[in-house]
């Protein structure tokens, strides 16, 4: 049994998703650890995770869509204003998603399925630097 | 400290919700861990994993028509319906509960409370088989 | 490779906001276990966890406000009415949220961004007695 553990920076263009998948997949070979769980965390409360289709870029399109129905931007519900119109949907956005995800790693590699992909989504109107962690746990 | 991995196949019905936690409950017998976690993954993106009451069933139904409300089949607003109606609108409900979950393990068992069952949630209008991948890491 | 668990009790006011963000840092001290990951675990289906903002507390009644929106006590649609207005919406808001959260250990603490907290989220209108199993894998 071994842990690793790497922190995966990303800088974000503001309200978007960006794939990680690619580097989780790096950074579980780079444990070694062919069987166990990938833990990755954000370490923000304003981008969160999601596991998500990733062949047709119109669902993660859907997705915003969708949340921005749900939490509009400046609603008048809000009392946390302080930065701007997108600061507590982004954050209401983000308890309605993962602050951390755990994938199952799987002959050294994580165990998506053929169509997942992961993201890390971005709830700021601009742009951020984004800090996630990422631990491997299991048998080399 | 070891870790036991397992593939567990459901077929589902079409949209419905399908009890797992006694599948869960074998898969951690059959590991011999007897403290630490249990982490169940779904690799689809039209399907996921919830932690609900287990005893009337009404509320699952509840949940269903509150979803159903939430995420209409059908929505305007959705750009992607390539697989019809119900396509996006299992992605986002997807997304909105649980593709990971992990729960602890405690004397050779999911530590569930009394009231607390696991279920895969088929977000699909027709039947699917939906391949979950369970991975135990604990102490024998 | 270690493994460390212990329960945390913590009694709600009623729908509300608790934090336990040093109830974690204190178990994760007592595991003595230095990098891996810390899951919590709610036993209960009406009442759940999440990461927040830690600064402002309003950002933390604009969820409360928000939920009661999106998930309204006593709503038409629901079946399941047996202990009152606020027991299905107590399912729905514990479902759309999380029963279990895992973070991530380094240097010994639970390593979460300056500005989160982990919290749990009492959603029904009652107080309640609620169990926290608390599990710690990693390196000692």
């Amino acid at each position: 049994m071994a842990v690793f553990q790497k922190a995966l920076q990303v800088i974000t263009p503001g309200r978007s998703t960006t794939a990680v998948t690619a580097e989780l997949q790096e950074i579980v070979r780079e444990s070694g650890i062919r069987t166990g769980i990938c833990q990755v965390f954000v370490q923000h409360t304003s981008a969160s995770l999601m596991v998500c289709e990733n062949a047709d870029p119109d669902v993660r399109e859907d997705l915003e869509r969708f949340m921005q129905r749900l939490v509009p931007d400046g609603d008048a519900l809000f009392l946390h204003t302080a930065e701007g119109p997108d600061d507590m949907p982004a954050h209401v956005r983000s308890v309605l998603t993962q602050s951390a995800l755990s994938l199952p790693v799987s002959e050294g590699r994580c165990a998506l399925g053929t169509w997942q992909g992961v993201y890390l989504w971005e709830h700021r109107a601009g742009s951020h630097h984004r800090r996630l962690l990422v631990t491997v746990l299991g048998d080399l």
